[in-house]
Order: structure tokens, then sequence, then C-alpha cells
């Protein structure tokens, strides 16, 4: 069988051997809930804010601020989720360079009476006066995600935080700011104090921890859940805590967290590399403001679907989408779009990202099966 | 230290180590997103279909109609929430007897503008008279649990259908009638074909399989997710799929349905036995029509907290309430009270519950334990 060159880590990562053992130990050690009031429970329960206490610290914020969910949708579900129960209907600001878990609410909530801006993202980034201009004194939510999925562009949050408490100061109303940090967490540096965001989201899967676990960060009481029942996550999430998954995920943060500046400086070793070697293809991904762990490129005019089918051939995973869903190819066309990319480079896309797992060796491998592909088709 | 026996198996059991086994393997060897297109992207897809058929199989259902989901909660809230899309406000029936989950969709819906109307259940028992008489041309779901989670009863699931399914053919237009179906899977026996549910709620960790995994059975197509966003569970639930979550929940159901009939028995006898050496004491559990899983009685005069206090302290784990939320007992008095029981019975209610892993020779010391600490109180 043909080896394998997995270069799809925005979608998914391995999940690491510590991450494994985390999970089977408590699952093993842990029998209680942790809402029971018995031995099993109570010990299920110290171990839970164990676990928001390092989490807590890993993030600099309040463990009075995190709380876990099944997953970086779900945490972006809890924040969009809370305006169903205003009963006045207002307005809210999303980019259209959000993941599809955030930019599909408007939907929803255009059936419901707000009204829903998008905001454009010039090569790759929100601008502020787009958002300054947006902005009314109906605002109730904004939300733009940290890191990009779809070519990695860093957004400048602090920037329009900035801006929008401008707003609030105006107007005297509270406007929350929500960020999607999914692809930032364990990659990039940030604060989320430095940020000012009110919410963010996590995942754990993107970082080697386990599928089905994120955490929302969250500092604004305002937010509650759909369904005020169950007091677990101090109310805004039902359910019976997922313990080992918890411990599993803070196992893969803190992993993350500790070798960041190391994955860092290897990733960025790769990107460099594979930006040198595939020069004679436009590159999507920003040069400037750009997490390294993706690199969009145009491989025009191939459409991607045929060229990505090549590199699977010769054992390569790559992405020709944010891989997010089935439909994700016009989904990331629709960001590029947003991008103002021109409509060939975003049918055109092809989507390599990374892990500390990558290796040098194999990047050049991918960089001339990406080449010989292209030569090829030529 | 004091060796521990755990009754409380209704707010979660043991994961079982070939659930256990599951997770970690599938975890080591299905590393792709089963949304990406390439060869690791393609083998978690198949095996995430293979896990789907699998599900159906057991549960004897169109595998069309299986969704994985985070779990109980969730499950349910996928059918409560597709009612905030419809743009006409009309009419829910629930009952008192319901998981919070569920129960306490009610204030959301009330805020929205729909009629919310709840159900008693006198002596455990949801009645068709009163279904019927609560059902309007405006009623567009029906909710009732399978097995209460409180006292074990089981509900007339087919006869309540039977009477919305009368009042469908009166008025031309379609209501849900939805179950929830966690204390009953893998426990006693039902078709889900034959109740004639429009959808139903599963959970794994109730079974001994992994905590943060559920499934949704749903065959109404109107169904539709709060944000229209993910190709995934054909849309219904976005989020990259916990592949070894869901792999571990069906192995855990698969030994699940092969022992249910032995396991039944076993528990059975654990139940009649129980029911025997605390005659002295008053049972809520219903004799007839009860899962053997949980029996529930009464310590009166003795609050619930006092008596588990001191159960805690001799090594028994048994709940005061359904456990499944901080507040459990207060939700738990409130079921009771639905059952038109005596406030003073709800107020010292103390539920046992079993699994499969309980041994007759632990339940002799249990009734011991509460006999010993009823006269201690006395």
């Amino acid at each position: 069988m043909k080896e394998i060159h997995y270069f799809d880590n925005a979608a998914t990562t391995r999940m690491s051997k510590q991450a494994i053992q985390k999970y089977v130990s408590v699952a093993e050690s842990h029998i209680g809930n942790p809402s029971a009031l018995h031995q099993e429970g109570l010990k299920a329960k110290t171990l839970l804010e164990d676990l928001r206490e390092k989490s807590a610290h890993l993030l600099d914020v309040p463990s009075s601020a995190i709380f876990f969910t099944s997953g970086g949708t779900e945490s972006n579900a809890l924040v969009l989720n809370h305006l169903v129960w205003k009963p006045q209907k207002a307005e809210i600001i999303l980019t259209n360079i959000e993941h599809p878990s955030i930019k599909e609410y408007g939907t929803l909530f255009r059936q419901l009476g707000w009204k829903v801006i998008y905001l454009d993202a010039p090569k790759g980034f929100v601008r502020s006066d787009d958002l300054r201009k947006a902005l009314t004194d109906k605002t109730r939510l904004v939300c733009c995600l940290l890191v990009n999925n779809v070519v990695g562009s860093i957004q400048n949050i602090a920037s329009l935080v900035s801006v929008v408490r401008e707003k609030e100061a105006q107007t005297g109303r509270k406007i929350h700011f929500h960020t999607d940090a999914v692809q930032a967490l364990g990659k990039i540096p940030f604060s989320l104090t430095a940020l000012g965001v009110d919410s963010a989201s996590f995942s754990a899967h993107k970082v080697h921890g386990p599928r089905g676990m994120g955490i929302l960060y969250n500092t604004d009481a305002s937010v509650t859940a759909l369904n005020r029942a169950g007091g677990q996550e101090n109310g805004l999430r039902g359910g019976t805590e997922n313990l080992s998954g918890i411990a599993a995920m803070v196992t893969a943060l803190e992993e993350a967290m500790r070798e960041q500046d190391t994955n860092y400086t290897h990733v960025e070793k790769i990107n460099i590399l594979l930006r040198q070697r595939l020069s004679f293809l436009p590159i999507l991904s920003p040069t400037e403001l750009c997490s390294p762990y993706i690199l969009t490129l145009s491989v025009k005019p191939w459409p991607s679907e045929v060229f990505t089918r090549i590199l699977y051939e010769k054992g390569f995973c790559v992405s020709s989408g944010s891989a997010c869903s089935n439909n994700a190819k016009q989904k990331s066309q629709g960001v590029l779009s947003a991008m103002l990319f021109h409509p060939q480079d975003a049918k055109s896309s092809l989507r390599l990202s990374f892990s500390a797992e990558n290796t040098l060796e194999e990047a050049e491998l991918l960089s001339q099966a990406i080449e010989t592909t292209y030569r090829e088709l030529t």
C-alpha cells in the first residue's frame, strides 16, 4: 500500500498518544456523574473542576469563563443561540469568511426578524472601517474569526473589538464580540484578554485532542442556553459531562501550548519551503499576518477536484476546501470570493495544512508531487 | 478505603472495557475527517456509514433515520429546536415527567409565543385521555419519554401515538411525536416501528458506552438544524464526527443488546430482592409496567439528603434525585409531584438504579444499610 502523507491538519489531526492514554485512564478511574453527590460523583466533580482550572491557566483567563462543549461548532452555536431568547429583534454583524457553523446562522436570524450584515475581507482581512460603517445602535453581536480556516489569515481582532467598544461607549448598549479561534489555539500566540473579546470558541481535535470536545470562553453573563435546564457548565450547557474527553482535551492542549513555539518554528520552515518550491503558482494565503499552519494556493486553470484527486492517488491528503462539510468546496469558494480573489483562483484552490508531525522531507515530496501534477496536466 | 457499591446507574454507568478498546483502536487507525475526500477521509467515512448501518440494525430501523449526536440532551434539543424555524407559533404538549432537557424548553417556547401544555402522570403514567383532551388543531409536537428516569415507569407510547395519529387524521396536519428513550435502550425490549414515534433519543453512557455520545432516531424530514450549515449527519448536526466515540458507542450498544435478556433477568432479581427486603418502606416505582433498572422508594420522614449522606458514608452510591443536574433533587420532586405522590414522599425519595455489574450480594448489603440507617434515624 502507498505511503500516506497527511497535509489536511486544519480539517483534523491525529489524536496524540498521551491524549488517548488520558482518555482511557479517566474512563477507567472516574465512573461517577459529576452532578451526583456521592463519592464517585464528587471524585468526578473534583477532576472536572481541576481540568477547568488547568484550561483556564492555559488560556490565561479565570476558570469561571471556561465552558466545556462538544466542539467548536457547539461553542459557536451557544453564543449565536442565546439571541433567540431576545424579545426584541435587532442586528448582527458576521463576516463572509466565518466558518459555516457561524456564517449560516444568518438564515435563521433573518427568519426570526433580525437584520444580518456580512462583512467582506479583501485579500483575507476584515477591515475596521467596514465594521465601523456597519455598526448601528441596534447591533447586538459581532462575530469575526481569529484565524481563517481557508487561507490562514490572522484577523486584527483587537482592532475590531476597539471599534465595537467605541460604539458601545457612544450608545451605552452592550455589543457582544465573539471570535472563533479554532484554528489559532495551540498554533499561534494570542491573549484573550488582550484581544478583548467577550467570547471565543476552541476545538480539541485540531490540536491532536479528541474529536467531539471543545471549549467556549465566555465572560458575558447574558449568554444563556436555549434550554435552561441542567445545572452543568453553570447552566450554559446541559448533559452529563464527558470527563474522559475533557481530560484528553486538556492533555492535548497542555502538549500543544508547551510545544507551541517549537512547533511554530518547525511548521514555518515547512511553509517557507513550500512557498519557495511552489512559487510558480499563485499563493492565496497572505505573506504577512498569516498562520504558517495553512498554505492555500491556486492551481489554475485546473479545477481543485481534478488536481486533488491526482494528489490523492499519489498518496497526499490535501484539501480542496475547508473539509468541514460535504459541500466544503462551495463554502470555501464563497470565502475566497469574499476575499475578492479571482473566481478562477477560488475554483482552483488547494489547501495544504500542517502539524508538527509533518517533516521537511515529506514537504519536499509534496512540492514535487504538486509540480509534477501541474506539469503533467499542462 | 471503604469499598464502593455503585447503585446510581441511571445517572451514568462504567464504560465497558470493549468500548474503551474500540475507542483507542479507532483513534489510532482512523485519523481523517469523514468529510474529506482523500484516502484518510474516505476510510473514516466508510467506517462512519458502517457504524450507522450497525446502529440501524440494532434498532431495527433504516440507517437513514440514524443521526449521531453528542448525547441524549442534544438529541432532544435537535427535535425541540427545529420549531424555532416555524414562522407560525402554535402549540406543544410536553409531560411533567420529562427529563429536564425537554421539560425546560417550555420556558423558551412560551417566550417565542407558543402555547405549551404539560400533562401530569398520576402514579407514574401519562394517560391517553389527558393527551386527547390537550390536542388541538394547533398542536405541532408531543413529547413523552419511554421510561421515566425518576421512578422507571414505562409509558404506553404506542397508545399515546395512536391518539396523536387520530387527531392528525381529523385535522390533516402533521403532529411530531418524540420520545426520550434514554432509560430504555439496551434495558427493556421495544420496537421503534411498533411504537410509531417520529423520533427518539438515546444516550451511550447509560449503557456502558462513552459519555458525550448519543443517537437521534428521526423520520420526519421537516426536522432541520438551527444552523443549516455543515453537511454532516445529513445536515441535521454539524461538526466533525467523533468517530472513535461513535465506534465505542456502537460497541457498547452491541454488548447491551446482545445481553439485554440476560441482564434484564439478573437486574430483575436484584429489584425483587430489594422490594422484598425494603417492603417496610413505601415503594414509589410502580409494581407493573416498570423498568427493573430503577427502584425508587420513600424514606419518610427523613429528607433524601440526610438519608443519602449517611449511605454515602457507608460506601453506597445512590441518588436522591435524577442526578442529571446540580438541582436534580428539586427537579425529581417536580416529577414525583406530577405523579401525584404525597409531597413528603417526594422530599424523602431515594433512587436505586442498577446495571449488570451489580451483584445480589451487594444488593443484600444495600438493603441492610438502608434498613440500619432507617432504624438508626428513628
